[in-house]
């Protein structure tokens, strides 16, 4: 297997950190996104969609989608379980994943490509030219307000995400923290479930991956 | 298990669909989304988040996100086979159901929901209020149009979405072309292997679902 990254971008961090929390070593390729190197032809040919993290298969297959690679990391190497150890388990992170992912990673994304300097023209990934749109990036800022709420509301519920043990959600709402950050957003003041929590999975050496 | 369902509505007729395929038959509760019952105490403790599709099991845990809800009835009866029969096929309908996902249907919801008359103030789903975003409206229609494209090229190498079988991605890709019809949009004129799919897998039965 190849896994092609970026180490400074979330997506790929959410895969590096389930990896290494199943001490899968991965044989990683750097994708220079500073540079553009994502909408170069050689990469194109891996993802047309022109981001990262891809998981090369070593009969050439192309996987693309965190969450795809990730139930595909579980499926060969099931310990520690990491997405769950029965349907009810899977679909409970699954779903944790999923709702993280829309209203919580989505949003950051929207508030932090659509007011970079550096991304004028480029509001969403990929090959297409698509201009920022202001009001998203402040929309995008009240969406992550109301989620964080919403995972503080979760999290004094349980111990972790998705309940009772640490899993791929855990891991996707961790990255939306750290994320967050570049559009200088923190865990709210008072959100004191989702900041011990966040302190417990910060804490795993798998987090500096 | 129960079913929370809203016949009229995209999300929720992916699991129809994708139980209709399997020769479940759900018991299912209808949530009337028109006169704002998915806002009301009963059905916000069932699922904070305000939208169907929920699946209640038979120990009461409940279960949003359409995807997960289908990895579950997949788990619980396998035949047919509608995520992957293989890590690597499971790994390839759920890139493509997320790509599906994240690229037509949430363009066309942006589309939809950032223009429709009756949803002002309701530019997300869920319980919080948001105004609509008129250009927004427009970045998804664009956005698209590039995802048709994407979807007639996927389809002049492949037969189905995701492949060789018929899958949820293609579910997915059915779903995102008749909601696609409530803002007027119709698969490109000359896009002739995404026509030929569109017929193939509207003839199904599990199409009425």
């Amino acid at each position: 297997m190849k896994f092609y990254d970026c180490k400074t971008a979330p997506s790929p961090r959410r895969v590096r950190i389930f990896a290494a929390e199943k001490g899968i070593e991965l044989d990683t390729v750097q994708v220079d996104l500073a540079s553009g190197e994502q909408f170069g032809d050689a990469f194109r040919a891996l993802n047309p969609d022109c981001v990262v993290p891809v998981l090369q298969l070593d009969d050439g297959a192309l996987i693309t989608e965190v969450l795809a690679i990730c139930q595909y990391l579980e499926e060969i190497q099931p310990q520690p379980v990491l997405i769950g150890a029965t349907a009810e388990e899977r679909a409970r992170s699954v779903m944790w994943a999923t709702k993280v992912e829309h209203q919580g990673l989505a949003a950051a994304r929207d508030a932090f490509r659509n007011s970079a300097k550096g991304l004028k023209g480029h509001a969403l990934t990929g090959p297409t030219d698509y201009e920022q749109i202001p009001e998203l990036a402040e929309r995008g800022r009240k969406q992550l307000a109301v989620f964080f709420d919403r995972l503080e509301q979760q999290l004094s519920e349980n111990e972790f995400v998705a309940g009772s043990f640490y899993s791929i959600a855990d891991i996707t709402a961790m990255v939306l923290v750290d994320f967050s950050a570049w559009i200088k957003v923190a865990i709210p003041d008072g959100a004191e479930h989702l900041g011990r929590w966040y302190k417990a999975v910060s804490a795993r050496p798998s987090a500096t991956a």
